[in-house]
């Protein structure tokens, strides 16, 4: 049997390109995708990154990069095209035993992966081979976090920590995947999950809410607002209640949020009297807090002291993650941890990408170890170079230089 | 010692009036006291309206009326108006061994009894005798479950059912205030209490954001507006993204909202090009759903069955209660049972209320036994009649009749 995708003909001038997959959201469609520039022998098992208890006599090392993209899902056609000109569409998982028409399968999971399947078909000739979500986003999680150096980070007052991940003390987890809606997910093991709650106040609520609000035209734009506003103009603290006072026999202090946007009860103002900034900071503040809340309320259930949480509504900003690691921290009264991940918005793509291992007619174990000597340091900074510190999640269009391990 | 406010004056042509007590929060000012138009003698125990355990060889009972009425925080100067023209502070809680100046006392509670205690002495010479907030919902929760009929009731699809309360089965209960912000607070039993949670979305949120989104000039104006609406307008369900398929592996259906005002992100609309009744709907249904599912947690967390559901946001809104309930049975798969109280925004005060009794200087037993037959049944009703069924609520200005018995 041929290992499709990774057999895939060089271009001239371009990389090999293989293993595609898509997480298509109800907001954004992430992409991940690997491209390989030369292929080792396996002699490179020398170099230390093959990992223990991992076949190292039969195998092909592939060296290259992993690509992350994304698109918004309103402009799904972008992504086609994109996927069209680089021809990637040609190094997804084909499957010579099946049909002419079905050679062209893309690992695909979220919810467009049901509802664009028609399209791809259409249009590209493209099967969406769909891949249940959740086990997506845990597959993605488990593999970052076992696989991938300098993953995972605390973020408190402005500081962030990176967290060594001893893999043998890994599980049990809670993985909060915050995207336009929010998942729970709680996790036991490599592929033992359950997913224990959720909420519909999410990132499609902060962008959603905060565009009504604001007429901000990106979500970028609105976490960029957020950033230099402040929140007091439009939140009712227990200070403005109790006349500047604490309540401090419950434990609330006069800054305190007692009730959010609760000021424009009582003021005699309109949407546009206020500043846009400080409206954003106050949604993303509401939002922020409510899913540290909530995530917190499960953890506690279910006795987890780590939660990691994920998804494109974070995007390494300060604000937001201090606003979770805060609310974290309060209400567990220290007990539980919040975490986040730099590759916080692909784990589902990065799932959908791991699934192709498992199909049985490829046979391809994934081995990654990030280079990070060949990665510069930049690539994880923002162009804002103010807020760079913070900044440490994949950006889009990012790609990481890594290897992939193929059994013969 | 004198009886103060029981003694007062009966005015010509009117009722005395005595124990006025106030509930100062961040939106709005609720108010309670009592009016009493006869004196009974001791044999009004043979009308069998007294509980077992009450010492009935001392007392004198009083039949009246207890008035809720609310004023907007911010149009303070009404309420004080209003005490000052019905001469109300006269009629408080006053005590003869104080100095002249400290003669009219008035139980307040909420923050405002902390913000506003300058101004009440400083322009009607009332002294706000402050009790803390916490101890007053449970206080005020805990007689109306134990003294009132019918207070009591669960909603769902639109059935109202009373829930007899069985005063020995009372404790522990979940008690969610839903006021500008959100108290939940387990009760043990009579003033054995702990705030466990609380959330700062709340009615100053709904109320805060739905003036900003939908330029409603009132709380009610914007709930009237959200049940002629349409939250699909603007949410985003799971089968928006599923392709209006189901989510069924973890038990999401099509219709659930995935993401709270999320349909906002992908479509090119300004808010002027949404219905106001939509988005008025939306953010009730995120905020009722949210509220829910964290009450739930902590729910769960105690081990609690019963959750009631109390404070101003409710207004016996039948949505609103809906979705409570919804949410708490969805959560806890049927486990846990919302219900809400009749007198639901009036809990703090009327725990104030009830707190004259404790000062020492007073020595006044109160036991109301709500007098069915001299209540209209129209006075439990909307203006609206088309949605009567479900405004239980006590209204504004209204009264019931009730009696009051005093130790001698």
């Amino acid at each position: 049997m041929e290992r499709d995708g990774i057999q895939a003909a060089k271009l001239e001038g371009e990389d090999e390109v293989s293993h595609l997959a898509l997480d298509i959201g109800g907001s954004l469609i992430k992409m991940v995708y690997f491209s390989s520039n030369s292929i080792c022998s396996g002699d490179d098992q020398k170099n230390g990154f093959l990992k223990d208890g991992i076949d190292t006599v039969n195998y092909t090392v592939l060296s290259g990069r992993l690509h992350f993209l994304k698109f918004e899902t309103t402009k799904i056609s972008e992504c086609m095209k994109f996927i069209s000109t680089k021809r990637l569409q040609e190094y997804g998982d084909k499957d010579d035993e099946a049909s002419a028409s079905d050679k062209n399968i893309i690992k695909a999971t979220g919810g467009g992966a049901f509802k664009f399947a028609d399209l791809f078909k259409e249009k590209l000739g493209i099967i969406l081979d769909k891949v249940d979500e959740m086990s997506c986003l845990v597959a993605g999680a488990n593999f970052l976090l076992k696989a991938v150096h300098q993953e995972a980070f605390t973020y408190l007052d402005g500081q962030k920590d990176y967290v060594q991940i001893d893999h043998k003390d890994l599980y049990p987890y809670l993985l909060v995947n915050v995207g336009s809606g929010v998942s729970m997910i709680k996790v036991d093991g490599d592929n033992e999950f359950e997913r224990v709650s959720g909420t519909s106040v999410g990132g499609g609520t902060f962008w959603g809410l905060g565009k009504l609000l604001t007429k901000c035209q990106s979500f970028d734009e609105l976490l960029e607002l957020s950033r230099q506003g402040n929140n007091r103009v439009i939140d009712m603290l227990v200070g403005d209640i109790y006349g500047g006072m604490d309540y401090s026999k419950i434990g609330l202090t006069s800054t305190a949020i007692a009730s959010s946007f609760g000021k424009a009860v009582s003021e005699n103002k309109e949407l546009e009297d206020y500043r846009a900034e400080d409206v954003a900071r106050s949604l993303l503040r509401m939002i922020s807090n409510n899913i540290g809340q909530i995530a917190y309320l499960n953890a506690l259930r279910f006795g987890l002291k780590r939660i990691f949480f994920g998804g494109f509504f974070i995007r390494g900003h300060a604000y937001t993650m201090d606003t979770l690691s805060v609310a974290v921290n309060f209400w567990s009264k220290g007990e539980a941890k919040a975490l986040f991940l730099r590759h916080e918005g692909f784990l589902g793509a990065l799932g959908a990408f791991m699934s192709y291992e498992k199909k049985g007619f490829t046979d391809i174990t994934h081995q990654f170890m990030e280079q990070n000597s060949s990665v510069p340091k930049s690539s994880f900074c923002s162009e804002d170079g103010s807020e760079s510190s913070t900044r440490a999640h994949v950006r889009d269009n990012e790609c990481i230089e890594c290897r992939v391990q193929v059994r013969n």
